[in-house]
């Protein structure tokens, strides 16, 4: 935590990036209570966050199963801040095995994962090269989102003997990641997915273990999965990383409240175009980023939805359109022109974000708040 | 820059930002001669490069008539790197005085500007408590698109005049951005833009002329204006930012050709799913962005057009879709399923992106690419 004289919120600079922090602490302790309580253990992915100061609170609420990292530059930084049980859950290259073999070589527990042959050969290549034994997860396709090998192929038990067979490689598991879940209409829907998530995890690593290999890892995870799941038999561990944050994506997909979202973005009105009912502020894309994720939502929350101060959503108000630094502040479509002298200029709000990840990538600190005061500066990393 | 050694591109870790300094060099040029044969001087915006080392051969190639900034950090990094002469052109905020004052007293001519009387009022009393003058130019809205105040109104003059009479302002002009350029469906329709653009800005300088006030800078500018304006007469300075590198949306305009397109996201293959012709990269909307821009235009470039290691396009290929740290490799809806086999595991490519701006701030570097090597890297700054 970098030295922070306390502020008035009012006074701090905009755009800047502000966390609630009582509310993240709730989130914590929900899905931390919801995933203990069906005897498992979390993983959280800091993707969303990226900070050694939220993952304080998260590993003092949520337990510490180890984390989940979405880049090596995130692997390095936490190991750097004392983890040393990381999965980097993105399908490792043979470039990148250099750097994963400095962090082994360090006393870092780190573990990749890939879904074909072709690629464990070449990791197989460079772990031999970089004289390191790499623990390797197959990656599972539960749900046709993106990557991963069907959990009911032969291709599954023929990458695992890759792995098994090959002299600097070790076999540590199966994963998965239920992004579709992502693209449901109806908490029911999402938990179709999160009962299918762990059934097809589950029948994969049994698979392999009946072909004779050791599978000691099922390791699955999304936010919305991990929020509605109710039966975790079999499964080793869950990798949610929004919960921690949520946001207007999640809150319409119904896994969260619109006051259970504890980063928005603070921003200062600088005019107005009255006719067209529009109140201009220095948050624009840069400041949001350019998700847009709502919009295939059932209510579309343009770049973001409108508070006070004080963190209170003003309704039907949001941020209908973006520029570099520039944002619009418009009534919803179809809602009543806005009465801009509400707005007035100079004036501050705060923007809950349609996706916490990326607008959170747009900064390199969180203002931390409570009770109207930006108690603390809590640094993040952004890259590769 | 940073000290560097030569490394074969192939060798470099993914995803990076690449820089090709030969073709941005040929569109600084480029757009050098058009503004200089009209008889104008070019401000080059720095929001899409934010780089001292780029700004380097920016001021080399399309002259020195100052920089035009989209935050005080910009605005105190390009000061920081000798330069003087500042506009930042995002409407001031009564809270940013403070830090304008600080580089106002360091030496910097900086400029500001408002297009409404109750921001002037504000700003007077916090350049009065910072005991500064600061210059303020009026912005205008010459087309509807976002802020300003309408040329031909008596609101431009009452502005102008609430500038002029307060004691720690000084009126320095008028600027504009034509960003109603950007939903152009023709070049024809730019090039109205730009008629319209420059039509009315210099009107708005003869009405506040007429008043008996000063106007002495008429800046205007928007890549796609700038790049097609055939008559300057009574402006006096031109703020195009993209034209550095370009990017698919210019090229979808039609004011740049693919092949000007100077930067690049390099990655690599993770993995494949055949059977729906997918090739899955380690770049994601983390690397290029989550700009659609192009999803408005007559060609859909998805995340981004995929290019071989040495740049060349691949055609009907594109980065069909993108989570935070994956993409997908797909043909262009309509088209031909992909052979996967092109692609194989491990293998590099480049993407280029939709919009440069959006794409290059999701880094903190350029590699700086020409012959199949990266010959520097050069650094970045984002943020606020």
């Amino acid at each position: 935590m970098t030295d922070f004289i306390r502020t008035e919120l009012a006074e701090l600079q905009t755009p800047s990036l502000l966390l609630d922090r009582g509310r993240m602490q709730s989130n914590l302790s929900r899905m931390a209570e919801r995933i203990s309580s069906l005897g498992c253990t979390l993983r959280p992915h800091t993707k969303t966050h990226k900070s050694r100061d939220v993952l304080r609170d998260v590993q003092a609420l949520s337990g510490n199963g180890g984390v989940t990292v979405s880049t090596l530059r995130e692997a390095r930084y936490f190991f750097d801040s004392g983890q040393k049980d990381v999965l980097y859950a993105v399908g490792m290259t043979p470039s990148k095995v250099a750097d994963a073999a400095q962090l082994i070589h360090a006393g870092c527990d780190l573990k990749v994962i890939t879904d074909n042959a072709a690629m464990v050969a070449l990791l197989a290549q460079g772990a031999q090269a970089q004289s390191i034994t790499l623990p390797v997860l197959i990656e599972l396709d539960v749900d046709g989102h993106r990557s991963g090998v069907c959990p009911k192929s032969d291709t599954l038990l023929d990458v695992a003997r890759a792995i098994a067979e090959a002299e600097h490689l070790e076999l540590a598991g199966v994963m998965t990641h239920a992004g579709g879940s992502y693209d449901s209409r109806s908490i029911d829907e999402v938990k179709g997915h999160a009962r299918n998530e762990c059934a097809l995890s589950v029948e994969a690593a049994e698979r392999i273990r009946a072909a004779g290999l050791d599978c000691p890892i099922v390791s699955i995870g999304s936010t919305p999965t991990a929020a509605v799941v109710d039966d975790l038999t079999g499964v080793t561990e869950v990798r949610p990383g929004v919960y921690t944050f949520f946001d207007l994506f999640q809150a319409g997909l119904g896994v969260a409240e619109i006051d259970d979202i504890a980063i928005s973005v603070l921003t200062t009105v600088i005019g107005h175009q009255a006719e067209r009912g529009w109140v201009i502020v220095d948050a624009g894309w840069m400041a949001l980023s350019r998700d847009r994720g709502t919009a295939s939502q059932s209510i579309d929350q343009g770049y973001g939805v409108i508070c006070t101060l004080d963190g209170a959503p003003l309704g039907d108000v949001i941020l209908g359109g973006a520029n570099q630094e520039h944002g619009i502040i418009q009534a919803r479509a179809g809602g009543q022109a806005l009465d801009v002298t509400r707005f007035p200029v100079g004036s501050k709000w705060r923007v809950l974000p349609n996706h916490a990840c990326a607008t959170a990538a747009q900064y390199d600190c969180y203002h931390v708040v409570g009770d109207g005061e930006v108690t603390a500066r809590w640094e993040r990393i952004n890259g590769w």
